[in-house]
């Protein structure tokens, strides 16, 4: 929630494989007072990340709460090993946050609040244990209602997992409010919902509600602003994960979409046998997917190209997907994402 | 399951509003003892479906034990009223049956066994009450496995929800099996469900884990049979539903697809609206989103005219679609799936 003040537990993982505790730390409100990482107990998070607010990195809770004065209202869990499952090793941290008065707030598939014993503790501690990623039990199927929100809706979509759809959409959305736009974010994952207090995890939603609850959000937020960026997740060519990337397009019906990728991906990642296909494939299939149902095209890409140390090379992989895509594109985080809100503006989308 | 004696609940609704109830009847192993309609008792089966086994129908479960001579093992649950739920006027049906010593099998949205009363009393009485529509709790995600099973697959694809991909799936098994393919039906909804006494209900699944439920299935089966005929959901180009159709094409990797429609039918059903594009589209979509995946391609069509009356009619509209689509079409109710078995077979499909 906006203006908490958390610790975050990102053990043995910050900064690299911590992509929710860098998240958190880089886009949300919060005021990140201490990151739990005992392998780097005693640096500071600036050390690693120079552009982001700074805070210590402390081995243990008692440490964080030491570090902040006492002045902490919750802990975040993130970090995620494979699977989501909770990591025995991080539970004397999260008694001892309860035992505070802090609250809980994790992503994990794993519920906190379905573990007999931290329930427990936190009943006896006023404090409550927020799992983001279980679902309100009230969602739905679609109504076709996503066709009548007022606000302009951009979906960031990928040739893969993990290629940065989130950033892109939280870099796009601070680009266009630089420019006045009156642009949100809507979280459709654990980070997401994590970083912007509210919001859908729909992968974890029944799959004949996934495009209703993408509706229920765009419903719920879409006369209040002008622009809304929905975060898009998997990917449309994907073995596993495509029913959510299916459900996200559809319940979300955009007036636009962002086509992103990482720079020199060749297979889908974690599924080494298959590969990615052709740029023109994805813009393609996304089109051909969304557009009969609503009116939409690919207007603009975002290429992550972190693992390009040299940026003439970033550049060329960036020109190249532009090329390939037949659209605009950059690396919102490399150069910012004004040139994507200008591909979005030039297409009528985002102007009151 | 196989050879049960089974009663199947349809008050109100048989024939032409319980699919559930007909499609057990027409394709289940089962034995169907007695029917319960309350508007009908007296009829008998054969009165409203005459290409069917006969069998009385009545108006409560007494009956239906009387009319078996006391020889009933399971209560089906053969009608479904709009969002799932259980109508409060079939509870005195479902206790007798309880009562009698019978299971109760229902693919409601709503879970009897999370109905205390109905819980307790099936307890007491030693009977199961099987929610076909509760997913395994052990589902996960895909693996990308099914590229790797020995049988070839085929699925039922859709331009809309409610064409008849299950009806189509069942005739082609049926069609095949004829020709002496050993082939398998490979069910991902209830009625088929209920049909087959086996499968995973893909629409209540977690998203994430849709693909891999299908996955799970065709792993479970593949190596058992020459043919297996995955049962289809919903419609890839669907303002709701489409996140489960994408699941399970990705999640079945088919080797052909069969596409079904409902001849006339001009707007998504439900979801007025929004028109049904036309079929190339439906060929095109589906084909860009699994060719990249695993290669595949539409190998016939299956038009369901039970809206036409007239014989010429029905034929025109069959060679219709089938030149729309650009593939051999037939009805498989009307004619029998055999033409489309050929069609499979000029594929390569379904020989050992």
């Amino acid at each position: 929630m906006s203006n908490e003040r958390i610790a975050v537990l990102a053990h043995e993982k910050f900064p690299d494989r911590a992509k929710t505790a860098l998240g958190v730390i880089r886009y949300g409100d919060q005021d990140v007072r201490a990151v739990l990482d005992r392998d780097r107990a005693g640096d500071r998070v600036r050390d690693h990340v120079p552009d982001v607010d700074d805070a210590p990195i402390v081995a243990s809770f008692a440490d964080a709460y030491a570090a902040a004065d006492g002045d902490l209202d919750a802990l975040y869990i993130g970090i995620a090993p494979i699977g989501g499952g909770f990591d025995e090793s991080w539970r004397s941290d999260v008694r001892a946050a309860i035992e505070a008065g802090c609250d809980v707030v994790s992503g994990l598939h794993y519920f906190l609040d379905d573990d007999e014993a931290l329930a427990a503790l936190a009943d006896e501690h006023g404090v409550e244990l927020r799992d983001v990623r279980e679902p309100d039990d009230d969602l739905t199927v679609a109504t076709g209602g996503s066709r009548d929100v007022d606000a302009d809706v951009v979906l960031t979509v990928g040739t893969d997992c993990s290629v940065g759809k989130m950033t892109a959409s939280l870099e796009i959305v601070a680009a266009a409010r630089e420019r006045g736009i009156d642009a949100a974010f809507v979280p459709t994952g654990q980070t997401g919902i994590m970083i912007a207090g509210w919001g859908n995890p729909i992968d974890r939603v029944v799959s004949d509600f996934a495009a209703g609850a993408v509706e229920e959000m765009l419903v719920e937020v879409g006369d209040d602003h002008d622009l809304l960026v929905v975060e898009g997740q998997g990917s449309i060519l994907h073995p596993a994960y495509s029913a959510v990337t299916c459900g996200i397009l559809h319940g979300a019906m955009p007036d636009g979409l962002v086509l992103c990728h990482a720079a020199g991906r060749e297979a889908i990642h974690g599924y080494e046998s298959f590969d990615i296909a052709p740029v023109d494939e994805y813009v393609d299939c996304y089109e051909g997917l969304a557009d009969p149902i609503h009116e939409t095209a690919v207007v603009a890409g975002a290429v992550n190209t972190k693992d390009l140390a040299d940026d003439d090379a970033a550049a060329a992989a960036v020109s190249e997907f532009a090329d390939a895509a037949g659209v605009p594109a950059t690396d919102p985080v490399r150069h910012g994402a004004d040139r994507i809100v200008e591909a979005l503006l030039d297409a009528g989308l985002g102007a009151e």
